[in-house]
């Protein structure tokens, strides 16, 4: 029985690497013929290939990747390690994955590994502060920085640990945390953890670090354009009159419009589109609508940021906003923890679940969720994958990985610890989605079909 | 001489794999040693494959795969086929690629690649349509339509060619084009085109698909989740009013704020938050920004388009607007072709040649081009490349695809098509990058550190 239902699967992929597959030759325009021509094979193995009945052979990728331009990497599918919709980990498998690394020749953490799916940019991990220090003071020698790291990093404190990190003017700085305070770091931001002295326990963080756009083909991209061409693409954010001149300049170079011709379609002089590149002013929202117009972009796309955020956002519990949702049935109470407009999608919550197990699934979000079970009871856990409806329970210390859009609830009691971020379709890629007609955006997700129809039609 | 050559850039590839693969575990946060040992290999095995001195091999790689969240396709970097910046196909090489298509039993299109890189999503073909039409009429039956495609398509035409398509209510369509007419057509739009009886000789295209935001690992992903969770993402954005509303809808759940709270922080009320939400009224800039302070996302986050484009956009070259560029030195005459604010980054335009050759690098975008010689004159061709300023000819005929950020310009006569398109930088990932500081921004292009120092340090 276990072996059907593997080979089941195994078809499954097959069956999808196919589809996929075909969604190459389409796009270069190479008809089944036509790649078994150009890769060395028969036209059998070509359409057994498409239609899922074969695995495509290494010697057949590294044939293509020479040939065509297309990468190695475009023949290896994501995989689904979650196929019921989500993914716990239980806390004695998180124990299990523990590691005390050393720092300084001494001991100073302990890391576990907690829920994590090859679909999602999650690698949160659960850290015990093993090191103690005896004062508040930034520069105590005791406390070993790391370098920063590639990843965003969303932490949530549980006990009494202080957090290291520098300032905007790069001064050393300490922030004296308690459970529920929140900190969010930008990536490269060097930090550290300590446990304060006479503290019941080492203190604890969820250290949820994640990838967001910056992450997979963009970081290849920028990893092949290397230093100079890559940091062309760098733009000065450092104020939003020079975010706004920085995105106005980068816009009217991708557009080759001379200043004349702006001019010409806004009616807004040279000199003035001059003060505005170079950061000196931001106009009102007509004109930069008009600015928009003459480059054939949206409005959207020369707006700076709202706000100027800082690398390093340290937000104390009793200052977090809170209120209760769904507001007719008031299922859980929320707080809001530590946000950045930089990520406008990464959103970070403390949930506390106040009713007992019922059928509603109140919760859905487009984006990749993780929680941890921060409490003290277990959470019983309800979602729904295609038409099924499951449930699971979530103790304290087990922790779950969530995919985007899965009706969910939660019930029963106790505290949950969510983070959301926007993994690869929120924000761009979804508009772009939201452009296509409904059932073409239907098509673009499950494509299957070869871009014509050999016998013809009308 | 050429063995050193070809074994210095493969350790260079072997270099820049092992300071990739560092970065892999510094985001599991595994030393060498713990990579090591769940991947049942030596710590010397793991340190060569850092440090450049070893290819990974596949092993490791489907090991890795199976006890870490990460997919084989992580371990495939994306290859640089143009070391020089640009990659220029000849049309001797173009017109080697050729295959004819049959439709409907007869010879309908010739097809002939043009030039294309690894780093860029350009599928461009020159296409011949071999099918002579008598008349106008959209339903001509010798006319055969393809299914539509994923790929976005800029079309630029030569010659006496009907271009067929459907209008907004599904009606079938058809645009008589000539030289330096344009049409951008959406995704999955099926479409034909055909060479009008008497013409001097048959039409010919440039028929430049190319993937945008949807492809790559956004591709990916949505695959992954299939088509219910998928198209959950796809927003209404059918009317600017529906767009907002449903945009606001989904920053709302993907906040989990109840209306009440939103009115707590905004001072709107609920009636109005749903009439924003059902798409009947779009409110002022001051309110949007107010709500997206309320939500903790940009102001940009919340603004729908600012127009509802057509899927399909006829741009006639009579009607395209034109300018000199550089307003100093005149060195172009641009005419700007079809464009669709749907893809802002999308940019295409002919260039008229007119200056003879000199020094001068006048052109530099931040997004990948894609050029095709279109005229009867060879073009001087120069850019710059690290340091060295290298020159080559396009003759008629002849495309090149250039990497983003190169400067360069074009001399001498005749006319280009160029075609500019986002890759995976512009947008979303340019932003996010330009959040970092200017120096962590050039770490996260050149990342080589160990995210901590093991003998520790102040």
């Amino acid at each position: 029985m276990v072996l059907e239902i593997t080979s089941d699967s195994k078809n499954q992929e097959l069956v999808r690497f196919g589809n996929y597959f075909l969604g190459i030759l389409n796009d270069l325009k190479r008809r089944p013929e036509d790649a078994a021509k150009e890769l060395n094979v028969s036209l059998e193995e070509i359409m057994d290939i498409i239609n899922g009945r074969k695995e495509i052979s290494s010697e057949i990728i590294i044939r293509a990747a020479k040939v065509w331009p297309v990468n190695l990497r475009d023949f290896y599918l994501m995989k689904d390690d979650c196929p019921d919709g989500i993914k716990i980990m239980r806390a004695e498998d998180s124990a299990k994955s523990s590691r005390i690394m050393e720092r300084g020749g001494l001991p100073y953490y302990e890391y576990r590994d907690t829920a994590v799916s090859s679909i999602s940019l999650f690698r949160p991990e659960w850290i015990e502060e093993l090191c103690i220090v005896d004062d508040n003071d930034p520069n105590n020698p005791a406390v070993q920085w790391n370098n920063g790291h590639f990843m965003h990093q969303f932490t949530y404190f549980i006990g009494d640990v202080n957090y290291y990190y520098r300032g905007p003017d790069g001064q050393k700085k300490v922030a004296v945390m308690n459970t529920g305070d929140s900190v969010y770091g930008t990536p490269f931001r060097p930090h550290s953890f300590a446990t304060r002295k006479n503290a019941k326990e080492n203190g604890l963080i969820l250290a949820l670090t994640y990838g967001n756009q910056l992450a997979g083909d963009a970081q290849q991209e920028l990893s092949v354009l290397g230093e100079r061409l890559g940091m062309s693409y760098w733009l000065d954010f450092s104020s939003r009159e020079k975010s706004f001149g920085s995105l106005l300049n980068f816009h009217r170079r991708c557009a080759s419009l001379s200043f004349e011709e702006i001019t010409k379609r806004t009616g807004i002089d040279k000199d003035r589109l001059i003060q505005f590149e170079n950061g000196l002013e931001i106009p009102s929202f007509e004109i930069i609508n008009s600015l928009a117009v003459s480059m054939n972009v949206n409005s959207r796309d020369l707006l700076p940021p709202d706000a100027i955020e800082d690398k390093v956002i340290v937000q104390y519990y009793k200052e977090s906003p809170n209120w209760y949702y769904p507001e007719s049935i008031k299922a859980y109470k929320i707080v809001e923890l530590c946000h950045s407009k930089n990520l406008p999608f990464s959103k970070a919550f403390e949930f506390s679940i106040l009713k007992n197990n019922d059928d509603e699934l109140d919760l859905e979000v487009g984006l990749h969720q993780y929680a941890y079970n921060v409490g003290n009871e277990n959470i019983q856990f309800n979602w729904r994958i295609e038409n099924s409806v499951k449930h699971d329970d979530l103790k304290p210390g087990d922790s779950v990985y969530i995919k985007p859009n899965i009706p969910h609830s939660f019930r029963g009691g106790g505290k949950l610890m969510v983070l959301r971020i926007a993994g690869r379709i929120a924000g761009d890629a979804q508009r772009e989605l939201s452009c296509l007609e409904q059932n073409d955006a239907n098509r673009a997700i499950s494509e299957t079909s070869m871009w014509f129809d050999p016998q013809g039609k009308d």
